[in-house]
């Protein structure tokens, strides 16, 4: 009988082994791909890349001559001596020994990975997505991504929220509309999730406090920077609110948690991206409706949307709080009721706006969250009043006709807290496999 | 100008708070969910539900009639001073002084939510979920279940691997084949992703090692007590691979860290649901066809289906393996490789087997993974072979033509996991929200 009995250790270092200084002068084992190859005549530099970084390797003529010629994107297995070499990524080279080939391509790259910055455009790097990500500097903006959920869920944790799983196939939307992508299940309608809102609040009640990490989806036909179809929502909820405020409160906490944690976790690849990361220690609040009549005043910007701020808005309110208070985040508060779904709560002081609040981050809406009702009564007069159905909703309905907590909550676009915290140019950059009115492939 | 400067703290205490000692004889405010009221005339005694458990405060008849008639999944926020009463859950118990109701139901309960087992039938429980799932133990699930993706996750860290996030939204399936389900994607077919299959491969290119959470979906017509239409994937996919025992290796050392990691982190739900965990120090593996042989053999069960294990084949070989080495877990090998993908390498001893295995746990398949032809020649000749199109697999195939190493993974489902860990008698108990081939709501 054979058995199996735990992780088995590989004689192959990663990078942070080799370079901890204990193995210099000695013959190790390494395995990864052929990122460049530089022929300088005698010898050549093969730089390796590895999870962690880039191992440069040097190949000298003999050695070259007795195995395989290497290519760029081989994966290899090679023996070697460690050597420290100052001029070397990590201070230190492997002087090769002996190299297997793994495997190797059948096609010439048709992207220069192993440049510094890949130019070229961001639809090229899109359709050869699993090519172009090879690039170092272009998977470090996931590896930050990455930092930026770890740091979501574990600031969380610490503060007794669940993590839960709500369904992505449902009857019907939180939000009702056009916005959502329709589908046959078993010759019945469903739709697509375009949030966890229903679930999350209905989750309120067993918890107190949850919040979810996952998929949702918009049917909606934008065309900008900013929009996706598909993204990863980094959702909250919370009960025994006093105030809405608690919850701009709780992801300030988290904006601070996550800017220290990637400090400790993801040094490499803030530094790799020349990130500069935001202030969050004092995040500055203002109305919705000052907001709107500050930038009008101060940029002479006439006011088109009562109801909603306009992109060119969001950006000029960020632009005003950096000038004025060298403020990367902004909470935008008291947004119309007009815009805002049923179960805002309303203002009790005036019912024409809701608590709840944008923020924006470096001049873009990256979170929309709020207190909701969690009165049955007035939750069935506000959806009669919009002239909304209840078909479809009754379980959350009913949810709160048992009984629920006041309670509030919020969602952050994940790729779009990634694309201001790298300052791209566009959503799709820090987003693996985007989905777009055009794009559903790869 | 108003700032907000992080987490406030808010004055109510939890349950960690009040039972570390330090509040005894002390004033003190909580909140929570009134779970259960027992009227013993002079007094009452009150269990508010809180998020880490069940709060005893003691109601005096004179407070009694001062305040609103309490009644069962009332909020409230309440002032008492803490005593200590060991017969009281968590040891102490709250003398009430002070009671607000913050929010009240206007519907009584459908489920008695506060028995220690909701007796009740299945259906009843998904009917009315976010009420059930109040009840204590039935919530505790879910809370185990957190922690087995924790688990998953922080092992998974420790070992190396990149968290993806895959789109759900594409234009092909990884398996293909009919249990996909389909949907209009502005007027383009697409289809709601079965695995991350192509897309975890896709990136182990990038990161060499790679995981991934996330929800899938299968459009598959089954009836049973362990399908889902949807469920909560746990993938990985790792490079370098010298063998296809590495994934066993490393599916084994996240069993481990799961097992030490609940009794740390979830002792108080392992004791309320009274969960014997698994061994996973040594699992035995055993072969598709002797373990196929061997129940036929032992049990005189004919065989029926050449190319896969029957569910009862499955018990049986768990029984066996109960029976002769005390395993709870076991892995199988070597799959026939017509029912396996068209990405699964075959045995070179032997074609007609792929370097495959399923886990089964206490019976019942959890996992199934295996090694993937990384050669782009080999991966086009089996999918000509098995005379399917390469449409909508562009991006994937291109991947391996521009070189990849040797690499494999594996899925686990997380609700079967979780069912086979509680001993439950259907998957459903351990999804939140189940889809089915008849449950599309809540």
């Amino acid at each position: 009988m054979e058995y199996v009995t735990g992780v088995m250790q590989t004689q192959a270092l990663e990078l942070c082994q080799l370079q901890n200084g204990s193995y210099e002068g000695k013959t190790v084992k390494v395995n990864g791909m052929i990122h460049a190859i530089r022929d300088l005549g005698e010898i050549s530099f093969v730089l390796l890349r590895k999870r962690e970084g880039l191992l440069q390797c040097v190949l000298e003529k003999d050695l070259q001559l007795e195995c395989k010629r290497l290519t760029e994107e081989m994966a290899v297995e090679a023996e070697g001596v460690v050597a420290a070499e100052p001029r070397a990524p990590g201070g230190m080279e492997l002087r090769l020994t002996q190299v297997r080939v793994l495997s190797e391509p059948v096609a010439s790259l048709p992207l220069a990975i192993s440049k510094w910055k890949l130019k070229t455009s961001l639809e090229a790097k899109l359709n050869d997505r699993s090519i172009s990500l090879r690039n170092i500097r272009e998977r470090a903006r996931f590896k930050l991504q990455e930092g930026i959920v770890r740091a979501f869920r574990e600031f969380l944790y610490s503060q007794g929220f669940t993590e839960i799983h709500t369904p992505k196939i449902g009857a019907k939307g939180a939000e009702g509309g056009s916005n959502l992508f329709r589908l046959d299940y078993f010759h019945r309608p469903a739709v697509l999730a375009q949030s966890p809102q229903f679930y999350k609040q209905m989750m309120v009640g067993v918890y107190d406090r949850v919040f979810e990490t996952g998929p949702v989806f918009r049917a909606e036909k934008h065309r900008t920077k900013r929009h996706l179809n598909e993204y990863i929502s980094l959702d909250f909820e919370m009960g025994y609110l006093e105030g809405f405020e608690e919850l701009m409160a709780m992801e300030t906490g988290f904006l601070q948690y996550m800017r220290t944690f990637l400090q400790q976790e993801y040094a490499k690849e803030l530094q790799l991206l020349n990130v500069t990361l935001p202030r969050a220690d004092c995040i500055p609040v203002v109305r919705f409706d000052e907001a709107k009549q500050k930038v009008a005043d101060l940029y002479g910007r006439p006011m088109r949307t009562p109801y909603d701020l306009e992109p060119e808005e969001e950006l000029l309110i960020g632009r005003y709080f950096k000038e004025k208070e060298n403020a990367d985040f902004v909470f935008v508060t008291h947004y119309p009721a007009k815009k805002r779904p049923f179960y805002a709560m309303e203002d009790p002081a005036d019912p024409s706006v809701t608590l709840s609040f944008d923020l924006l981050f470096r001049g873009l809406e990256v979170t929309t969250g709020g207190q909701r009702i969690h009165d049955a009564q007035l939750l069935m007069e506000k959806i009669a009043k919009r002239g909304l159905e209840t078909e479809g909703m009754e379980a959350y309905l009913d949810t709160f006709r048992y009984g629920m907590m006041p309670h509030g909550g919020l969602g952050i676009g994940l790729e779009r807290l990634t694309m201001q915290l790298l300052g791209a140019e566009n959503v799709r950059e820090t987003t693996l496999f985007p989905r777009d009115l055009s794009r559903l492939e790869p």
